[in-house]
């Protein structure tokens, strides 16, 4: 049975020594985050995934979900109460406005609590996830009254929210949608038509559901301005607030997938069901990108998050089995034979799953801070560099992240040879779960087509030039510095490649844009390198100074020095090929006849 | 519902036109196999593959095999009539000796059968898989009596075989082996222990399954050297060759695993079971050592043929499905949307998958003629050559057509976005069955070890610089040819990042294995680079051969040198990369203490 720990420790490193969250002190719910009642959250929310979520990992794969003949459906044994739990410690309000029963937070803390949660228990963690994200769009979107209604029960726990995007016909192009939107006479609407990979569509944990639903308003403009967002109920909600009648929206079946069995991914059917519109008629693609940022950040940590997981049980059993002689001679020559950690590939392949985790940790908290800068600031200025942040990340954090998080789980499934491919040891497992994030929320082929068709050139290029000017500033800081040019030096070969690889999109591409589709997979993990480089070469920094000021956490800081290094070393030059890949240009790509495939 | 079309044309224009099977009619076997025999058997096993197998694909997926309480094993529905269909159609003895009642066939008519029924149905394979490798061992180090009584039953497919080398402890490290060997005085052993992982330990396929099995004699030395090999059938054989008791060998358990559901994987306990020795005493791992490249160049093909099936399927799905326009505008304006193959990234990805499967392919065929060449050639010069050849390229065959056909399962399983994660489309089944070929048959990380830290320096590098010669003096032919340049020019870079890690090895390993051990994925994968990148220029060369003969295959020539192309330009410059992995040494790899993990 795999375990997992909490990284709180190094959670906190990043928070307070290379992030120094104390400076946003001025910002609405930070001075209430000091450093104490971080520490003490992260403490609980780390007990709680330990303790409660992770043993029920496996059960939640085990088992699944089941739906019953009358369309009522059923989680893994121990969800419910855990979920009751959850509820009951607040941890869904973490972030949310105190005037809606929320602890008003920073959503960089929410970020933090989600790593932990995922890595204990994916499957179980997508449902308090999609609250988040409904309470989100509902937050900025809805009216005062639907925010009344809603928003302090889902809050609380009591009761959850659903994401219904896709049909079966059409997933990333939503502008080719059907599902209808007839306006009633009281202002209401009344919704019929079938979704489908609905997360939590239907469960037995909450009371009500709150399903946020596309559709299209009759007569509305074809494509995808004619789209509207629309709160419905599975129950509907009397004046009082008291529940009443179920609503016309029901589960149809739940689908068998690869992973995530925990969680029910059911077919919806909308039925005449009754809903009321969230922010303006044919505006409702509007109202989901604004929350899109929000929910690709919770994607890219999904991914880190089972990269972390698998990684710590690959390190256990590499430490464990023993199994050859390590090839400077044996190790323990009085046991049957070395642990296989002595093995330079096996070590190779957990650093490279390490590496990342750490640095991957960086940029989402780095990335969670710009989101809350960008919703709490009060300086205009501030604001949009961080938005523009946002923007030009979220893609890369959530491409890089799950493409990234994938490969570490298969790495650490290899660790374990033949017994990886065991269930019982669970590290099939997280194979499975992880592949999903790096589908949906935007599959990854749309987050690289968004990065460069969309976010470098919004602008006039304002946001990647505030990256580049931020890290070639960095670079220039410590070139000097003898002991950060094995960091500094790689990354500026690697920032340099990517500056070159934008130089020819603008050259090649805005006349021939199939350059840039072409490319695109290729800048999206480009960037991302550099990206993390850049987190590491920080993450050294503060290290150093840790090591400098005699801190008691030496050992663990030295590490930090070396996994930087092979970072820089060993994973870093892969921004050559990238380069190589992206100059050599669409012709090769685009010249077969369709047919030819 | 996932199909497949065998690619009988690909591999008829490689055994002709690429590698000119004909020139060695002069060798046994090769004579009756002209191109008009060869066509038949490849359309019938196409039939055979595409009809009878990929139908049982999903069937045996969603089964799985059970275990009864009295230890029989059932296999999945339909499973047992087509293993007759296989029997009946001699499929198990194309190559296997006239005198057991095979056909003689070069081995390659084999390796290229083997490639559409794993492609077909991977869990279905396995079983003839195991049985041809255990007829190898029996073939090369029984003796005659023990070749009498069981290759005929084994070759018609009435009889099946079976490894048993794993045991819970160890699974690489052999020298650890616990089961049992105690002499009897009528000359057999008594086999005592416990053997997991075995394919096809247990089924209802056949009416008898004759285990080899590694065991320790009592009083044999420790370690490696005093493992010998057991025969050790489920069912006795009478003198008159009925079949007579159980021997005492049976199924405990089946393994629940992440895939190949359609195979039966079991732990086998052996309670003083009645075996005779196959080879020498104490000699046990050499005997399985001769038949390695055998099996290790069978999973190759497992790797390849998954990714050409995921391939196919993923191609089908992208000419179908409409999403979204291309971004230089509709190309179906008629149509709600574009079918998803005018997307660069789609394409990219699918010519990702098919430069590697026509590669690949290509390289199975070279590397099983040399296998042939190996055993029927009467010359000892070319047998040694071929030997070589075969030594050196098998780890990577198996490490990188693996690795590249789970990659590429991934990547096929992507192009169907969210439908792709759900079972009925059967994309996430190739996934997990391809899985589990970068595992068994020796993890890849072993098999990069091998030709590092074994291949590469044997005899003094003689096979390293066969290769070397080859495909320099290929380069050199070709390099005046202006039409060939976009082709070897790429290759000459790769080859020569080749020669540099390997001189890097020579000067940096020898002393601190470390730094071999280090950079041996890497090398392992520069390697297959070099070797699908020559295969592309011999495939290109033919081609352009065709085409200038005015072949009616032009239009299938033409997409070669496109798809050549696109393979020197997009996956081939990431030798370059994996260059920089291997010079940057085991430094930064080896620092860590092991509880720094």
């Amino acid at each position: 049975m795999p375990t997992y720990k909490a990284p709180v420790d190094d959670t906190l490193f990043l928070l307070t020594d290379v992030f120094n969250i104390d400076r946003y002190n001025n910002l609405p719910g930070f001075a209430d985050a000091s450093s104490d009642v971080v520490e003490a959250i992260l403490g609980e929310a780390a007990k709680f995934a330990e303790h409660v979520l992770t043993p029920l990992n496996r059960v939640g794969d085990v088992e699944g979900c089941t739906r019953h003949p009358d369309g009522r459906v059923t989680t893994p044994t121990g969800f419910k109460a855990a979920y009751k739990q959850l509820c009951d410690g607040g941890w869904l309000g973490i972030s949310a406005p105190a005037e809606f029963g929320g602890q008003g937070l920073p959503a960089t803390i929410t970020a933090i609590v989600n790593e932990y949660l995922v890595s204990a228990n994916m499957g179980f963690s997508m449902y308090p996830g999609l609250v988040q994200g409904a309470v989100a769009a509902i937050l900025v979107h809805a009216n005062d009254e639907l925010k009344k209604t809603y928003l302090p029960k889902m809050i609380e726990g009591v009761w959850a929210g659903t994401m219904n995007l896709t049909e079966p016909h059409c997933g990333t192009d939503l502008g080719q949608l059907r599902t209808k939107a007839v306006p009633q006479a009281d202002g209401s609407y009344k919704i019929t038509g079938t979704k489908i990979f609905i997360s939590g569509g239907e469960q037995d944990l909450t009371e009500n559901i709150i399903h946020l639903v596309l559709a299209r308003i009759e007569g509305a403009p074809a494509g995808t301005r004619g789209i509207s967002l629309f709160l419905v109920p599975k129950v509907f909600v009397k004046p009082d607030g008291a529940l009443g009648e179920r609503n016309g929206v029901s589960c149809g079946s739940i689908e068998e997938k690869m992973g995530i069995h925990g969680n029910s991914t059911c077919v919806m059917n909308y039925d005449g069901a009754v809903g009321w519109l969230i922010g303006e008629q044919h505006r409702g693609l509007n109202a989901m990108f604004t929350m899109m940022n929000e929910a690709r950040l919770g994607v890219g940590i999904q991914g880190l998050a089972m990269s972390e997981v698998a990684y710590q049980n690959a390190a256990i059993y590499a430490k464990e089995r023993l199994q050859g002689r390590a090839l400077t001679g044996p190790k323990f020559p009085d046991k049957a034979a070395d642990p296989i950690i002595v093995h330079p590939d096996i070590r190779r392949s957990l650093l490279t799953m390490r590496a990342f985790n750490e640095a991957a940790r960086a940029l989402v908290m780095w990335t969670a801070l710009k989101g809350d800068v960008a919703h709490r600031s009060g300086d205009a200025k501030e604001r949009q560099a961080a938005d523009d942040h946002m923007g030009l990340l979220t893609p890369v954090v959530k491409g890089v992240l799950t493409d990234g998080g994938f490969n570490n789980a298969v790495a650490a499934q290899q660790v374990f040879g033949g017994h990886g491919y065991i269930a019982e040891h669970g590290m099939e497992q997280f194979v499975r779960d992880a592949r999903i994030a790096q589908i949906y929320e935007g599959a990854n082929g749309i987050q690289a087509l968004d990065l460069v068709g969309r976010k470098l050139p919004k602008d006039g290029g304002r946001a990647l030039n505030a990256f580049f000017s931020e890290v070639r500033g960095f670079i220039k800081e410590h070139a000097a510095d003898e002991a950060m040019k094995p960091y500094v030096g790689p990354l500026g070969t690697a920032v340099g490649h990517m500056q070159q690889a934008t130089v020819w999109f603008v050259q090649n591409a805005i006349k021939a844009p199939d350059n840039a589709g072409a490319g695109a997979m290729d800048y999206m993990h480009m960037f991302g390198l550099v990206a993390l480089g850049y987190m590491w070469c920080k993450m050294v920094v503060a290290a150093r100074a840790r090591i400098a000021a005699g801190s008691d956490a030496g050992d663990r800081m030295k590490t930090k020095l070396v996994t930087g290094r092979f970072f820089m070393e060993r994973m870093l030059p892969e921004t050559g090929a990238h380069l190589a890949r992206i100059q050599a240009g669409a012709a090769s790509t685009m010249e077969l006849p369709a047919d030819a495939f």
